[in-house]
């Protein structure tokens, strides 16, 4: 197979933009990638567009803002990993020798209030608050503080570090710094957490162009390369119940193995804080640390811009926002970013390689790039 | 790029079933196509679920039907056009090694009444009854009456030849014949397009086992090889605009190009017959008779199962049904089945090579089958 490259990224900001549409975000976002990549629209192969709320047609109306081309454009959703999964679908294309160009766009515009009832086939786990996000992640979270003895306040500082990363990041949704007193007072939402802990309800946009290596060369002398890609599903049978033992450290291996690399190894992480537990469940099972020392782990700032691995640097959900369809875009292009050295004030020094981790609803999907 | 074939499909009966859900239409035809196919679940790679009017977590809860084995299961929407789209992504990933076995499942639990306005962004072609799809198909009849002096019956005769098909269909949801005088007199809903010219509404799932022909060795010796697929966009600028100028045959060229065949060749096709007059549109564009001369094709006979070229040998969307996201995996099935030579009554004698066209707003997909 051959070697899938990323050639450009793109950014709608995030926030909210009561005065603007899907295709807006997209435009935008769009054409910041292809500019990015010194790629043409026309000579872009194929397109795959990652969205969740928006419905039919949403791909045609997307990509429709860049031109009508006439090739084929596939709608991609798995929840808050659409665009990740949008981009792995891209690349195995290109490493098939299907396609040289692909653009993925992630884009949405996202309704009040939680993804819930009225967005899924009614089953008991929602109505036991299974399927109600912050719910979910407040029961492995207790279930972690019973295991290792972590501690509120280790969840709430994945929040203070998130706010204090995307204070750099013009893009973000947030870009104030909060105490971990704010984060701990705000408002319970599901114990241990607390509002400051839940990501905010973003519209915004992201997009990535990929190529095969060889295509690349026609555009620049260092690309980012994608090494490893691996997509799963949040539940599978593992012989036993528990609730702390998700396909993340699974997938990890086979990306590790696939690009020759160890935990050790990697410079700077994205991982779905979509609440602040999942940034610790996710450094453990991606082997940043031992099983249950993530909390201690994230107290003592080794997740930080200047720290052991460098977690969320652009803020991750938790700042930069979460516009569903668009956050995997966007995780890929803070890491193309760090890995291009073009990060400002948020840059990882010298950092070569990179891993991003993006949980949706349905699936979740691990990736590793170098430079 | 490897050789991909279709070891195995299955259905759910396409209809009106209020008592079940989306899982139950999964399972079936999931089911189906595995024990067609010789394949446990466990030895499913990857999944692609086809849906349009369901949402978040489709393919998990559809798959899940079946286990729970941590495969990357992608929720693919293009329309009418999906669960099609989705076998395309699982071939484009076969070809290029990255799987060697793959299950698509087209599901679909139709709300009543047409896809409208509340699926989609507001827009002045849907003001103007443009993306009102009998609308759609109604205006591009009217042209074509009026360039090439098609008649309202030949129309008609579409879905007279789609019905006596079906009554051999036991998976189709209407079974019963017409006659031209009960189409061309049954209610006016977008002039020409009576309503018996209209699929109903209807409920079901597909299912297919696509593998890599070096795995599918292990299972049978006489596979349907996916000779060639490609997708594309409905719009794109050709420098003038015609409403009968689709991209249909620019595809349908570069699918008998990849296959080294031609129109000529095709001994069996599905095409999207939503609406009477696609099957009109769609031969022309296909090369099965000259542009305008669809109609007298049709009248003549020619698209019978004892025709020159059979098309829509289960009865198409027309009788056989189109619930959105399974339609693209049924056109398979019963390629498959005709090619194998399993079709009953139904059966074009010596079937070799077989012909798709599935037609989605916002997309559309041509493939090729040989046995």
């Amino acid at each position: 197979m051959r070697d899938v490259v990323v050639l450009g990224v793109g950014l709608h900001k995030f926030g909210r933009f009561p005065e603007k549409g899907l295709g807006d975000f997209a435009r935008e976002a769009g054409l910041a990638a292809l500019k990015d990549a010194g790629v043409d629209y026309k000579e872009i192969e194929a397109g795959f567009c990652g969205r969740v709320y928006d419905r039919v047609n949403a791909g045609l109306r997307t990509f429709g803002e860049l031109g009508l081309t006439g090739i084929p454009i596939t709608n991609v959703e798995l929840a808050c990993a659409s665009s990740s999964r949008a981009a792995m679908l891209a690349a195995d294309a290109i490493a098939g020798g299907i396609y040289d160009l692909c653009l993925v766009i992630g884009a949405e515009k996202m309704a009040r209030g939680m993804l819930g009832g009225g967005e899924m086939e009614p089953s008991y786990q929602m109505l036991m608050g299974l399927f109600i996000m912050p719910g979910a992640y407040a029961q492995m979270a207790q279930r972690h503080m019973h295991e290792y003895g972590t501690k509120p306040e280790h969840f709430a500082q994945v929040s203070v570090k998130s706010h204090k990363n995307a204070v750099h990041n013009p893009n973000a949704h947030y870009q104030a710094p909060l105490s971990l007193e704010e984060v701990m007072n705000s408002r319970m939402v599901a114990d241990p957490i607390t509002l400051y802990q839940c990501c905010p309800t973003s519209d915004g946009a992201s997009a990535v162009v990929l190529a095969s290596a060889e295509k690349a060369r026609q555009y620049t002398s260092e690309p980012v390369y994608l090494r490893a890609w691996y997509g799963g599903t949040p539940m599978y049978e593992n012989g036993e119940v528990d609730i702390l033992e998700g396909p993340t450290g699974m997938l990890a291996r086979k990306c590790y193995d696939k690009a020759g690399v160890g935990p050790e190894d990697i410079d700077v992480a994205q991982v779905h804080d979509a609440f602040s537990p999942g940034e610790i469940f996710t450094i453990e099972d991606l082997g940043f640390c031992p099983k249950g020392e993530g909390g201690p782990f994230v107290w003592e700032g080794n997740t930080e811009i200047t720290g052991k691995v460098p977690v969320n640097t652009d803020g991750g959900l938790l700042s930069r926002g979460h516009p569903l369809g668009a956050t995997g875009g966007a995780m890929i292009a803070e890491l193309t970013w760090q890995l291009r050295g073009q990060a400002g004030a948020r840059q990882v020094e010298g950092a070569k390689t990179a891993l991003l981790e993006n949980a949706g609803l349905g699936g979740l999907n691990v990736m590793i790039f170098q430079r």
